[in-house]
């Protein structure tokens, strides 16, 4: 049962309709007010996408990437409807065909800012807050607000932000509750770069594209240890790889064991490590590794 | 005493001219043979700067802006030689008045490939190589290669590299050899961000600016305990930063201490940990900290 565009649906922690992920968060809300399609809560998968609200052009066209290719999963796309990066993710989420959230800072019966991509949300999305109806967007609510875009999510795509930036805040809060936080480069001579470099320096994922995430958080499509023929063909009839496939071995058994040079070894195992198909391990012993259909981050 | 453009040296391990750095690595070599001024081999500080042979404008403009502030600062910038971001860091560090180092694949005597930046090299920098005068470049040559550069190195900086190439090798022997692993973000939607955005995934230091490689290595400038009075100011008058002054507090007792409800602390706090005014230490704690000239990775 979806909502008309005008009915409000105020709902409250325990009941059906609440969102099981914002039981789990510090500082649950007393009631949450929904306007909209109701059922985009109860999906099971949900990933917000936020960012700048003077985006740059290559922000802007990784927020529509990353919402439609999300949303065409069938990931319901949550972010805060600011300009910008908001507006994208929302936009791409609904060309897509897919659902979107837009969490915000003041009444649901007037989100805020006006313009194309609030009309197609409150028409085809779904619009939330834990302000009653009536409530003016003032610059306290939204610190709070960010916590309920990561509450409700799986994890938190940062595409662009600047130094400091509300963005920052929802990544913060994402860490705090265990959600992934993932952020996305960009050239370090745009100042919108800055916050999501400070989150990479800080320990979040980075992401170069929309399936990392996915595979991240509901599990890669590659990951298939399925063809293990592979790796026989390619150690067959190389003396090194035939080695390490017998026994693990130091750099100075496997130069005596297949009589090359320490130094040509040297060369040919950082290659090897570099293409996944041999490790060190502690103590300096190669190991020849499974062939993975993808490399790990 | 520098040596003339023609004259070259041939140095071993342990006689005076050997660099001290190249001791400690795996695979020493049994000579190096050196052309051009070899003063620069016994400097102090030494970086490598390596990436792509089709670098993106964005990727050059970078290698120079490297090059040159940290030839400015007095270090020795060591590099390959290749076109593309090599021969702008050899560029950079010469036109910045600084000092430069090219590590080859082949003998001193034919370095490669030609054009103006070589010629500059050879006039102005040092050319190094493990090869005898008269060797070729060969292809097996290069990863060997790539070790020196890195072992001569206090750091290793990345700018761009395709996902699989000769500089993440580079960044690999850096690791093993215990120095550090710089890499340049850059936009996701080029090619040539692939490598540095994978030595980002396995640890390399994200750096947007040299000024960071020079704090890194040699110490930041900005680095200053020096002025405590400015948090006094900061916190006077400020409830939560008070009772955070007198004593490590969890949220609830803060709330209870300041009477402000969790949800608003909550929010609270998590500008200030983004401002480094406050950490959160296990256990849900909180903690004032001394306020830095210079916030932290």
């Amino acid at each position: 049962m979806g909502g008309s565009e005008h009915e409000i649906l105020r709902i409250e922690p325990g009941g059906p309709s609440w969102p099981p992920r914002l039981m789990e968060i510090d500082g649950v809300p007393e009631f949450l007010w929904l306007r909209g399609d109701e059922r985009a809560l109860s999906k099971a998968r949900l990933v917000a996408i936020v960012g700048s609200r003077s985006p740059t052009p290559y922000g802007l066209d990784q927020a529509r990437l990353f919402a439609t290719t999300l949303a065409a999963a069938g990931v319901v796309v949550v972010s805060g409807l600011a300009r910008g990066i908001d507006a994208a993710a929302h936009a791409g989420a609904l060309d897509a065909g897919g659902e979107t959230i837009a969490v915000l800072g003041c009444g649901v019966d007037r989100p805020w800012p006006k313009g194309t991509v609030t009309e197609r949300v409150l028409a085809e999305g779904l619009l939330m807050s834990e302000h009653p109806p009536g409530s003016d967007p003032r610059p306290h609510h939204f610190p709070l607000r960010n916590r309920l875009i990561s509450g409700l999510s799986d994890g938190v795509v940062i595409i662009e932000a600047a130094a400091r930036s509300g963005s920052l805040i929802t990544a913060r809060w994402a860490a705090d509750q265990g959600r992934e936080v993932f952020a996305l480069p960009g050239r370090v001579d745009q100042a919108m770069s800055r916050g999501a470099h400070r989150l990479l320096r800080e320990g979040a994922s980075l992401v170069e594209d929309p399936g990392e995430v996915l595979a991240e958080l509901y599990g890669s499509r590659l990951d298939g240890s399925s063809n293990p023929t592979s790796e026989t063909v390619l150690i067959s009839g190389d003396k090194v790889l035939e080695e390490l496939a017998r026994a693990d071995l130091t750099i100075d058994e496997l130069s005596a064991a297949t009589g090359l040079e320490v130094r040509t070894l040297l060369a040919r195992l950082v290659e090897e490590e570099l293409s996944g198909l041999v490790t060190r391990a502690p103590g300096g012993i190669y190991r020849l590794v499974k062939r993975r259909a993808r490399e790990g981050p």
